[in-house]
């Protein structure tokens, strides 16, 4: 998918919303676990809810990979029920040597055909660039994540020729010489949006993949207000709020009213801060 | 398996090599194709003639997961090739938040049973610290990394209440709050054996994972007269030269025999830099 045609999802369904499949067997309706595969009715059942209301859906691999081979199964015939023109993250957060990179982009963008994958930046360039050479696929990297851990390293202050900054800004800076605002997105957590602005500085252009919103805390309209750009340029996931709405057989039905509710706020950001 | 009984193996055996099974099936001999499950098959008979010489084998995940369900499945069968007294690695590079890490935990410690894993650093304490609560199961944290990219943020000088450091010395005098010598070891490309004297002055008692001997470069020799503690403390990993030291029907002949040609390397430098 290009930056366009996200742009003209965002525009046509007045939503930014990320839904995160953070699909977990103790915690989806009981009755469903009488399916051959009940991780992707679920899903299946999620994504018919709610795919006019979101842009985006974002699979945490984690929570697949648990389940061995077969949970690789899961998540393939997931993204299979993902509709073409909504964007698809695997949030797997990938990164290694050059060539074990190269090998990680195929198994997600052409073997399961995802339109980006999450990638940590830790081992530099050769680590990242594997995964830009795919047309119209793209990176998610690490910046500043939503966790408490992201204290430890994130924010160190880092000195390069005689000017500082944060690690997360040096990731931002170096990361935009190896690619653009059409392949390359950030993580950047929300329950720090007081460094949205900072970040938007370093990035205006790039789209920012933000977790953290809903059940961890972070203000919407804070994030809408000082992350928004000329693109929007803004998925904010939410997963447990949506997706565990409820725990009974209405579960679809009430993902739904909780996506819509998002939605509808992000409606009212949209005409607010997007820069016309 | 416990730090004892790895400085047990090491003894026993007179080496520290660990083989690194990134097992290519275009690169694998040509014959083993007809197998049903030629990765599995190729690992299998390369196992078999090692295992009285390598102390470790590290399966590369991205080239299991590349070929997605099947291949996880010859992860698995890999796994259980590898005899129970050997040290077996996960190179699978994975951290996420807390619950997350935990899931990737369980997959690779319980339902996999490796032995133990390779986590990326940059999320900090709860990204790692959910690897370190399994019983005898080991994180090997990046810290320095063998590849061109490790200069872009590893290296970067980062000032911590006055005090200066590079970020991969950040990580190792932080990452020594979060595990023990018992549990957590770190990687450290052998590219840079200039800083390894340098890594042990702030990890003395710590193992290490070296990559990037043999193929990429590093000198045995060096590593070992730098980085050997009193409980040996190295794990050197080679990967293509002993795993395709033939291409023929051969091909597990010659990889012993230049498995060999290591361990001999190996006991020699036992003899010299082992403290008595």
């Amino acid at each position: 998918m290009t930056r366009q045609q996200l742009f003209e999802q965002i525009q046509r369904k007045r939503s930014y919303l990320c839904i995160g499949l953070d699909t977990d067997l103790k915690k989806i309706p009981q009755h469903l676990l009488q399916h051959e595969d009940p991780i992707f009715e679920f899903n299946r059942q999620i994504i018919d809810a709610t795919a006019d209301l979101c842009v985006a859906y974002k699979p945490n691999v984690a929570f697949y990979e648990a389940h061995g081979p077969k949970g690789w199964v899961s998540l393939q015939r997931t993204l299979e029920a993902i509709p073409q023109d909504v964007f698809s993250i695997a949030d797997a957060k990938r990164g290694d040597i050059g060539n074990t990179s190269e090998l990680y982009a195929r198994a997600f963008f052409e073997r399961m055909n995802f339109d980006s994958i999450t990638v940590a930046p830790y081992m530099g360039a050769d680590s990242v660039t594997p995964f830009l050479q795919f047309k119209d696929k793209w990176v998610i990297l690490l910046a500043l994540t939503s966790n408490e851990g992201s204290k430890d390293f994130q924010f160190s202050n880092v000195v390069t020729q005689g000017e500082a900054h944060f690690l997360f800004e040096k990731v931002l800076i170096k990361s935009q010489k190896w690619g653009t605002p059409e392949n390359l997105m950030y993580v950047v957590g929300a329950t720090r949006c007081d460094y949205i602005e900072r970040v938007r500085e370093i990035a205006p252009d790039h789209f920012l993949l933000v977790p953290g919103v809903g059940a961890q805390g972070g203000s919407l309209e804070e994030i809408s207000r000082y992350g928004m750009n000329n693109h929007c340029g803004l998925l904010v996931n939410s997963s447990r709020q949506i997706i565990y709405a409820s725990q009974g057989e209405d579960f679809a039905e009430k993902a739904r009213a909780a996506a819509l509710a998002v939605q509808q706020e992000m409606d009212k950001y949209l005409n607010e801060y997007l820069p016309q």
